[in-house]
């Protein structure tokens, strides 16, 4: 990125607007680490300045005159940009009216019973899943897939986790799942591989096969509002995402991705050890750890309190996230470790 | 902006999410540079990735429920982000359905009758224009915020090319108008003045005293649009634009400025002499050249045929564009000159 940046004030080195879809350079190189494997194409990456934006690209897209069906809980932006962009009603004080929540608990393996959930056009679902840190397996991955095939419904997989996946049973990517290419927009980002969080670097695939009941390509639309409001990602970012991709730098990323793995594990054991119900952390750099009977902003709040500690308070990721507080893996080695010792003191028996 | 991108490998000048309304020091630099002297603050300004985007950002807080009139011929993306929100009917073969477009030709000195344009909810306006290089008078701001406030509209005031602004009865920024902080939003970017198109930065100004009809600030909408579907411009281009608003930086901008104004003063000066009727061109990087009776396509084609050169056919700017290319002062100089010695080749008498 330095090289880059220091280019731009060079003649060989400078590079204006376009492509606004990103490098070709870097949507093929996308493309060969995560998803030729899988039958997907350059031409169907869109580079941007990451997963939330892109979000809100893809509402842009669907218009106001469509319903929504997502996680509960789940990743906030996918229900606040439906309410922006007017999808749904009222907010009725446990949530908003016209969502369709699915709500994904222990009882259910955090993955919804779909013959309770009715059709809707859109389903925003994410994979290791944030706040739960749930990973969905192959088999109830094709139960989605072929559930919104069935009802003709465009699924936004956020995939912004993959990489944190062991489980050779979760697939790292919606495409592995046979005929979600023709049902499926997946999204992912440099942030929580690479620490681009303010780097800002994303991508958003759209497959060819993507139609609307019409015969219209889903991604001739994304392609129109990629290049009406957005006019690429920097291309200072854009040569990071490209030095990520190279044989060194995918490497660092692995292994990156390995250490925050590593706190992950520390925290969800500490969490198991002072007796406490625990969930995800071994495919996702989020542990979900459940306090059955209290409420998620009071148990933040006595964290707080007798820890010094912030946790994320499980209901503001929706009215299923009640109970839980979320702790995060991304942290320095000896900031996990000084907050184990301080949770130790306060609830070990 | 290379210190920036090797900072982020470091623990001090690594930078993760936020403040997505941008750096505080890059909001205040704005405001010094830009908006003080006309009473705006830093926590009105609003860091992003670019105008083109806030364009989508801020139609997407508007809402479909709104009526829109710009100027005719404008920047595409007004229209172009208007329809995809909905906010328009069908294309009539002209225009689209539901759109006021205020002519801006010759005869009114480029600066719609007001009088006989009807009430909208939203009004884009961009001064110096894109596509004419007109740059609108104090007076003739002061009859639009006017107008604007009568109607209880609120003008999206595009300022992206302010500083190629000469003439002194022309001003740089809307709120240099009394009242313009009661219904104007301004956005302006890097990218015309510090060559930033592919470095992505620019930023939008929200007044506090900008209310809505119920007296609830847009502010508050603008910041939530900004929190919710967009993460905050790249840290490594806020550098840079902080970097540019430094004494140095700002002496290099405006230099930059003035290098292509002289080539517009060329390329104005050559149509000129070869007997074309030219606009713009003074206070504009742009040169509107009109061929009364001819369509811009055949014009755009002859002059791609006769010598090469690539113009922008006026009519992709609107209905009233037609009959009118567009000559743009970004380029090297020896291009500029090379393309007058084509010109001239072909058209001088």
């Amino acid at each position: 990125m330095a090289k880059a940046a220091e280019g731009m004030g060079t003649l060989e080195g400078y590079s204006g607007y376009g492509a606004e879809q990103g490098q070709p350079a870097l949507r093929q190189a996308i493309c060969d680490r995560l998803y030729k494997a899988v039958g997907r194409k350059s031409s169907e990456i869109f580079v941007s300045d990451g997963s939330k934006c892109d979000i809100g690209r893809l509402q842009m897209m669907f218009g106001n005159n469509v319903t929504v069906a997502l996680q509960d809980p789940a990743y906030p932006v996918y229900v606040d940009s439906s309410v922006i962009m007017g999808m749904t009603g009222d907010f009725n004080s446990v949530g908003f009216d016209g969502v369709t929540y699915m709500k994904c608990l222990p009882e259910n393996d955090f993955f919804p019973n779909l013959e309770a959930v009715p059709r809707t056009d859109v389903i925003f679902f994410c994979s290791p899943n944030n706040p739960t840190g749930a990973a969905a397996t192959r088999s109830q991955l094709t139960e989605l897939v072929n559930f919104a095939k069935r009802n003709g419904s465009i699924i936004v997989y956020d995939a912004a986790y993959a990489l944190f996946i062991s489980d050779p049973d979760c697939p790292k990517t919606i495409f592995e799942i046979p005929g979600a290419e023709e049902c499926c927009i997946e999204t992912c980002s440099f942030s929580k591989y690479a620490g681009f969080t303010g780097v800002r670097l994303g991508w958003t695939v759209v497959p060819e096969q993507l139609r609307y009941a019409d015969g219209t390509q889903v991604m001739n639309d994304f392609t129109r509002i990629m290049t009406t409001v957005f006019n690429g990602a920097s291309k200072i970012s854009q040569a990071g995402g490209l030095a990520c991709l190279e044989e060194e730098g995918w490497k660092e990323m692995v292994d990156l991705v390995n250490f925050y793995k590593e706190n992950a594990v520390i925290l969800r054991n500490t969490f198991k050890e002072m007796g406490f119900t625990v969930y995800g952390g071994d495919n996702a750099p989020y542990v979900w750890v459940g306090f059955p009977g209290r409420k998620s902003w009071d148990v933040f709040a006595e964290i707080l309190e007798k820890c010094d500690i912030v946790t994320t308070p499980g209901s503001g990721f929706g009215p299923a996230g009640e109970s839980f507080v979320r702790a995060s893996a991304f942290g320095h080695r000896e900031n996990i470790l000084e907050a184990v010792e301080r949770l130790k003191k306060v609830y070990s028996n």
